[in-house]
């Protein structure tokens, strides 16, 4: 616990001056003022984050995957039987799945996580850092112990710190785990303390007469446990997932860094609601790679005052959409550091007045 | 005039067998039905375009940049002064443009070709195929004659033929000509049929005031000129530009070709709606890179069918968010090609059933 609250207040502000100064470049460069959108948003955004006027490219990336499953899942909560957790762990680590592909053409390492699988997994690649063999049923009781959570929250640092040691200037999060979205959407009701029903969608793609017990499920474990909406470790112990403990602490120290976190979808998000809740200075250092089509997402974006890069109609977790938006952030910063001036280029800055 | 005819004429369908084999492959690839969204109709649309089920990626990528003056300018419709266009014409040619920087980093060729910039340029690495020194000011009559504009058209054909020859898989459409979104929105006005205001934006940077006057600029021209709206040439000769005029060249040469086109923005999407006009085929080659902030923008994408892949706020033109988004694309295909499927991954495919 001292641990994380030490690291959330270490987490200074942008650098207001970095930003000015990054915004004024951007006026400089040969194009109608403001014509690149969100992209002089971003490297104002990195200027800010990195206190440099001119970031340098994002040129080391990781992705951490955190993987753990559900007790909630007992309840038929989900479209796959939880097996599909480490199958898909397997999966990541022969590199076959759609984050390995994406991560290979973008230039993004990736680094998976078990923080709390329900099966023995045991590979080169995989960083074990087993907490339990998945959650408790929340719809019967507390997700997890609190030294469970913290437990979780602490992978997550100790991964990004290691990350930081081999060299990174944007990180990703990403998860797996069979039943997440459950969690995500208790975690998103609770937080925002809005109905279930609002936050709940169709995961890996229920029937609607499955997302209504899921519903129910949800309103049973938030009953049940009666999470404090104004202390998000409580919503995050009781109703949370280790994987989504995990990848808190990797916000949490990433801000702690000064490193930019691009979230992904649903799951990301309610890690990033959580870390925000802690320390508001973290909204600050994320990114939103894209909008997922669960409705939670949109939600805790607002909430979180994020736009998102991407709008593909991405429903798959694992830092897919995360990893995509990589490429358009370090675009971004190409254009800042690379473009010529309008005094470099000779070319006329005078509006015409007629 | 027989010579784009009989291009059009040779464009045909989407090969629908090679569609449904690509929806075949995306159901058996690791991860839930659809969650990759609007990446999977890529691979989809790529495999009718290529008639091949597995699309190999697309590494060979160009985009053309047409640049060309309009003599509307004079009537004060742009923010900027027309000198800009052959200022900015060499600072493509210098790699200073965010063209150049984006294209750099996506790893696309940038051809940039003066089809009527109203200045001499010369540099060896510019297309000079010079039809006029801009067209004339619609306000006051026709911008084109009819063999001003097939020979633009011609050139555009002529530019994309030489980049078959040198081996090309994927094409962006981009612009550069101050005075541009006038032209495209009286096409889009004429095309549509619909009130000039709806699809008249602040272009590169105009104040209300000066929007207003533009729309009674347009509407002067559409009311001199009386454009076909059933006669998409007839539009494109007379409030239309030499560079829109040589990007349907490029659009109808390429369907030609079948290669998939991604189209840029407001520009880009005049130049698509007429060539679709021409041939509603031809839609089905196209891609939209991104929703440009113009207004008329939208309305080109909703009637050609197409959902943007970004929506970034940009307003640049020039091919930056056709190029930002050829990266989507061929993202898409690698996931398509590399994802394993349930089969050799050995993860569970059955549904839960409760």
């Amino acid at each position: 616990m001292k641990d994380v609250l030490e690291r959330i207040a270490r987490i200074t502000p942008l650098d207001t001056d970095a930003m000015e100064r990054a915004r004024t470049r951007q006026g400089q460069l040969t194009k109608p003022a403001g014509s690149l959108g969100m992209l002089e948003d971003i490297a104002v955004q990195m200027a800010g984050i990195t206190q440099q006027p001119l970031p340098r490219s994002v040129e080391r990336k990781a992705v951490i995957v955190m993987a753990a499953d559900h007790g909630v899942t007992s309840e038929g909560v989900s479209a796959y039987p939880a097996a599909v957790t480490p199958q898909m762990v397997h999966n990541f680590l022969q590199g076959g799945a759609a984050i390995n592909v994406l991560a290979r053409y973008v230039g993004v390492r990736v680094i998976v996580v078990d923080v709390g699988v329900a099966a023995d997994i045991q590979h080169p690649g995989l960083l074990s850092r087993k907490v339990a063999l998945g959650t408790a049923n929340m719809a019967v009781g507390s997700a997890m112990t609190r030294a469970q959570m913290l437990e979780a929250i602490q992978v997550g640092m100790d991964v990004l710190d290691a990350q930081v040691d081999e060299g990174i200037d944007l990180v990703a999060t990403g998860d797996m785990g069979i039943g997440n979205t459950t969690a995500s959407s208790a975690i998103t009701a609770a937080l925002l303390q809005t109905p279930v029903a609002l936050v709940t969608g169709h995961g890996t793609g229920i029937s609607d007469e499955q997302r209504a017990h899921k519903i129910r499920v949800i309103e049973r474990a938030l009953e049940r446990n009666t999470p404090d909406p104004h202390d998000p470790l409580d919503v995050l112990m009781k109703v949370g997932g280790l994987e989504i403990a995990g990848l808190v602490g990797v916000i949490v120290a990433a801000a702690s860094h000064r490193i930019p976190i691009v979230i992904d979808g649903f799951i990301s998000g309610a890690a990033a609601l959580i870390a925000a809740a802690l320390n508001p200075t973290i909204g600050a250092f994320l990114l939103a790679g894209h909008a997922s089509v669960e409705r939670g997402h949109r939600l805790i974006l607002e909430r979180l005052g994020l736009s998102p890069l991407l709008d593909l109609r991405l429903r798959l977790g694992e830092g897919t959409g995360a990893v995509l938006a990589m490429s358009l952030i370090d675009a971004a910063l190409h254009t800042h550091s690379e473009m010529a001036t309008f005094e470099e280029a000779g070319v006329s800055h005078e509006l015409t007045h007629e």
